[in-house]
């Protein structure tokens, strides 16, 4: 266990409205002592695959031990299954919809029970609407009492992933797809450097992006290797390919979104 | 008291700004052990009554002795009174300008006072425009301190109450209003299941729902009870009527929104 | 040292993405009795001077040591500097941008270092796009463990400050410019009450506010002080004139924003 029980909260809940601090005094009270860390509350609204990206670029970094509850959760009310699980040193909760995906797709699974002794959380009367405050949260105390997980239920025969589309490559090209758009209007695609051909990563190997066939330019280490106003791509911080302007927004620039196709090719003369 | 000194903010601030920070810089500075906790700071702009119901829907769930200030403030700087109070296990600081409302309608006052000796507090000199900042923040030291509330003022010979709007009932019908609607574009009503006429809460008596003479459908226990894009009725986690389409957004898909009106009707044949 | 090691963050991330959370994860490895404070995450992207207005207003008021972590850096991956300073009580880690331009106006400088030791902080492989997580987040811990600032480089020859506008006055007026427009709508001016020529201060003076040569009124000292819908001029909690719509939005009233000229004129019969 570390020092102090650290508590994440990733949902669809908006800022607004009471729910997430529902849940968080419903943490409190059932562990006096966490700590709680907002990743997000806006996801938008339904969509576990934004769930999934944004849980899994924010919930390695945290201790080891620290509980994530993630409440993404359109079934909620209905027969869907509530996990918690161990990937990597990290525990997750979270209804079985897909939303741990990418987790899974970099950090080994350790165990996983699903929750099916409410009354071990001390539950009576769930709401049909809100299992974020009245089943998710009380999941933290039981945790950090020390209690075992595996009590709460039993292992399940299976869970959902989603079904992500994978880049593909040629000699010739690498093709993804757009699959966040960031606050700042930057275009993140699911071609991670581990997905380059080997002899493509000679820094000799001269490449060029495309975003819908429009020209964006060779891959840079910085947003400030182009003039402000200009385009780039570059491997980001999640060590995914990343389309951005220079203080600008590409999605905007580019007029692009979610989905977006972006190929890096090699000019006939780099081969 | 909580073993943590435990402080909430419910506020119309926004998160944009340095004035929530402000807040929380004086509360550490007057409580270096707080622990405080964002209710929300996206209450409408000087909306009292969203004000009110979304402290009403997270406030309680606290531990007890918690310390919440709600500084939906339109009158800043006139003479409208500060008040500190107990209602159940939780304490609120508010303007008095009907705020509590809802809180009041579920928890029962324990004790009250109006401030008026802001030297007792440490204040000189508040900003006629903050005083979430130079008021509300330095309560807290004051209150985790252990010193007396009542040594702040005197008790008020009143305070005000929003004039909410009830929900009416026929035999035939339940007409209520639209009171909140939420990130989701959920609706929710002044409809409480304690409303209901004792006959209709018979399971079997069929009730369809109606908002704005739009049909809506018979009370569900989750949204996933209907397809995808179809609407629903359900009791919410708040125990009102709410409205909603399965993983849509009520409010666009019927185009109604704060203070429309909702029916219950039990057709002829039910009853 | 404050008892409990303080932080805050100012950045331009948003709150949707999983950036503020995964520098938080880090900064808890580094330090994992931190206590976090936001800010804000909402800085207009790559807005130095709006990151420093939010910034100055908020940062002072907390406790004695509070590091405060400035992440508004569009130039990140480039050879700008990293700063770690020292103004007043509180300790700043910032991008050598101006960024810390209203602070240095108002507290004076104790001492400051370029960081250029990473490797003191346990660096290897910064990305070249999110220092936030990779640079700044790991300062905490190294702070926090009461190792000398000074060995993490070498006090800088110079550092970047922003040219701010400043008001000009004549016997007859005084000019200055709206500077924020905050999240009600409200108008804040670089006019402070020290700006005042001394004559002006006599609350004798009657004074007349203008904005884009439209009248607003006398200076004001609550926003109740006008009925509800009427624009009004009040010197605000920061001690800047700003200008505001009681229970409004003057920026939308009045159809000005940013950059708008504000007069303050003394009437020929007041001289």
């Amino acid at each position: 266990m570390a020092n102090r029980p650290l508590v994440t909260l990733t949902t669809d809940f908006g800022l607004a409205d009471p729910y997430a601090a529902a849940m968080k005094g419903v943490i409190l009270k059932s562990c006096p002592d966490a700590e709680i860390v907002d990743i997000s509350h806006q996801v938008p609204s339904h969509n576990i695959l934004s769930g999934a990206f944004i849980l899994a670029n924010a919930a390695p970094f945290f201790p080891p031990n620290t509980v994530h509850l993630v409440v993404v959760d359109p079934g909620v009310g209905t027969d869907r299954a509530i996990l918690v699980a161990q990937f990597g040193d990290q525990i997750y909760v979270f209804p079985d919809n897909g939303i741990i995906t990418f987790i899974k797709e970099s950090y080994p699974l350790q165990n996983m029970v699903e929750i099916k002794d409410f009354g071990l959380l001390g539950i009576e009367g769930a709401s049909g609407t809100f299992h974020g405050r009245d089943v998710f949260a009380p999941v933290v105390g039981y945790i950090f009492s020390g209690k075992p997980i595996s009590h709460l239920g039993s292992v399940p025969q299976h869970y959902t992933l989603l079904d992500l589309p994978q880049p593909r490559s040629s000699d010739e090209e690498m093709a993804g797809r757009v699959i966040h758009v960031d606050h700042f209007g930057n275009l993140i695609t699911n071609i991670s450097r581990q997905h380059f051909p080997s002899h493509w990563k000679d820094p000799k190997a001269a490449l060029e992006v495309y975003c819908q066939d429009q020209h964006v330019g060779p891959i840079r280490t910085a947003y400030g290797q182009v003039e402000p106003g200009r385009p780039l791509a570059v491997f980001n911080s999640m060590n995914l390919l990343e389309l951005a302007v220079n203080r600008g927004r590409f999605c905007d620039a580019f007029d692009v979104g979610d989905g977006a196709e972006v190929t890096i090719r090699r000019p006939e003369e780099a081969k």
